[in-house]
């Protein structure tokens, strides 16, 4: 078994359009193959404010695929440690041999869930879109707008977070990897306000998005909700909009913004797609500029295999060079 | 994150009084404690003959727990590879971080099975015990009665496997290790006819051990099947049983022989008992030297974590030397 270290992971897989391809093509794996992608394994320890999560998916026709140990605990601020964690293995698909631990302390999640906010946004938002909307300012919404821009050329982003250090870092950092101009808003309604795309990469328990702040025409990627606690659009949203989108409907019913829609009995799920759905055809389901469209992203195991096989590929080329 | 091999694992951790004793405070601990046991994680690749396993158990008390992940490759005779295998995670649970992967390709499991059959056997069996039966001549039929040899002592074993070269080497190596007289006979009815104690260990998909055959008296230990295709009890044998325990019963009607006993009707799952129910109580429930009495063993995320702390300790007291 070969393991790799979060540095060696860095260096080698950095967001690209392959990566957003391959992200792709999971997502229509799971609509067009016998994908064996079992429910989530979850271990709550709310005495440590702490959950650890297991995704796992094999995908037939790749020889290996990836088990994930992803883990939040949210008291580690008090310890000086990352609130995430996590890893993967890349076992034999042949002779369940485990082929290589990366070791990447949850990056390579980072980076799969914001090529999946960029395969919705590619498939659902309008094309010309010059400003782009984030709510949060952590590493997920860095690393969405960075997967974004490979998708939609927008010029600016307008961001509001409660955590007023974090986005002044946010802007300067994204100012210069981007090259796009970023404004600081006070409040979410002034994000929405503006924006043709907006990205919610937040972990609360209660909207953070009101319907009646949406314009025509947007497009929202939730990817916050990842427990059945957690919610970021008012329901209202999935209502109104003319799309929506889950990765995966059964999990998004359990954990994502599909679950509270069902919950209020605002929401027929018979009328929701799911991403490879729409990836396997390759058709837009927009029906025009004024539409909305909502993609609710959970995170699903056969993104984790994708990328998995994706980094070790590259990491093996790495080690040939 | 500190990395064991099998070999140092091997060295460091032999079944012993200790282990079963921690063993059995997994079963307490799931009937006294607020344990996070999810549900077995599961991915079948029947087109390689193939499973893989995850299992994990938050056990309050502990500061860490561990997180399986087991293999079953049964086409890996033919690549000349061990058909199981598998590893274990030590995840702190103050903190989230790895602290261990204990690469044991499986024997944890091997141990921390064993050590289950000797407590279920010490709580279920009556006390003295000359002859053992066993069917199945593999790695854990030779482990199951070195555990067991700590719990009663026995001074003969008769066994029955359908593969002739491995019962053979089973005959020498027990009567080697154990200091007991071995006896390979040509089919399980012999085997029932002469043991008080039988242990089953076969990934056999039908009854070995039919209800006609089962003398007053017997305890009978099944921890072959794990999964909803297994059996290796007649169900009418827990029909007859005066006591049958299960280590935990959601898991044994899902894939244990709980399952085919309950699909036949012959079962009231109300009259079921679990392990812990009797050992946190330390009350035998065998009232007479000719009850029947059955334990249904699939294997718990609880017992992983005990072993794995037991692993590591050990592990780490012998680098400190």
């Amino acid at each position: 078994m070969q393991i790799f270290t979060e540095k060696e992971i860095r260096t080698n897989v950095t967001i690209n359009q392959t990566i957003i391809r391959e992200i792709e093509s999971a997502f229509t794996d799971l609509f067009t193959k016998n994908v064996r992608m079992p429910p989530i394994m979850r271990v709550d320890i709310p005495e440590n404010n702490a959950e650890v999560d297991v995704k796992t998916a094999y995908i037939p026709g790749h020889e290996s695929f990836a088990l994930k140990v992803s883990s939040g605990f949210f008291n580690n601020y008090k310890l000086g440690l990352p609130s995430t964690g996590g890893l993967m293995f890349l076992i034999s698909a042949v002779n369940g041999q485990p082929e290589a631990l990366l070791y990447d302390n949850g990056y390579l999640t980072d980076v799969r869930t914001a090529a999946a906010g960029a395969v919705a946004a590619d498939y659902l938002a309008n094309e010309n879109i010059q400003v782009v909307g984030v709510i949060g300012a952590g590493a997920q919404a860095r690393y969405q707008l960075e997967a974004l821009k490979e998708v939609r050329n927008f010029q600016h982003v307008v961001v509001f977070s409660k955590t007023k250090k974090r986005v002044i870092e946010f802007k300067e950092e994204i100012e210069e990897k981007l090259a796009v101009s970023v404004t600081i808003k006070d409040n979410a309604e002034q994000v929405a306000n503006e924006s043709q795309i907006i990205i919610t990469t937040t972990p609360s328990e209660e909207p953070v998005l009101r319907s009646e702040w949406i314009k025509p025409g947007t497009h929202i990627t939730a990817m916050g909700a990842d427990a059945p606690y957690k919610q970021e659009l008012d329901s209202k949203i999935l209502q109104m909009a003319d799309v929506v989108v889950c990765d995966v409907i059964t999990q998004c019913e359990v954990c994502g913004e599909l679950r509270p829609g069902i919950e209020a009995g605002l929401i027929d799920k018979t009328k929701v797609l799911e991403l490879g759905q729409i990836t396997s055809k390759k058709i837009k389901p927009r029906l025009s500029k004024d539409a909305i469209t909502v993609a609710d992203l959970t995170g699903t195991g056969a993104q984790d295999t994708k990328i998995a096989l994706y980094a070790y590929q590259q990491l093996v080329n790495e080690a040939k060079i």
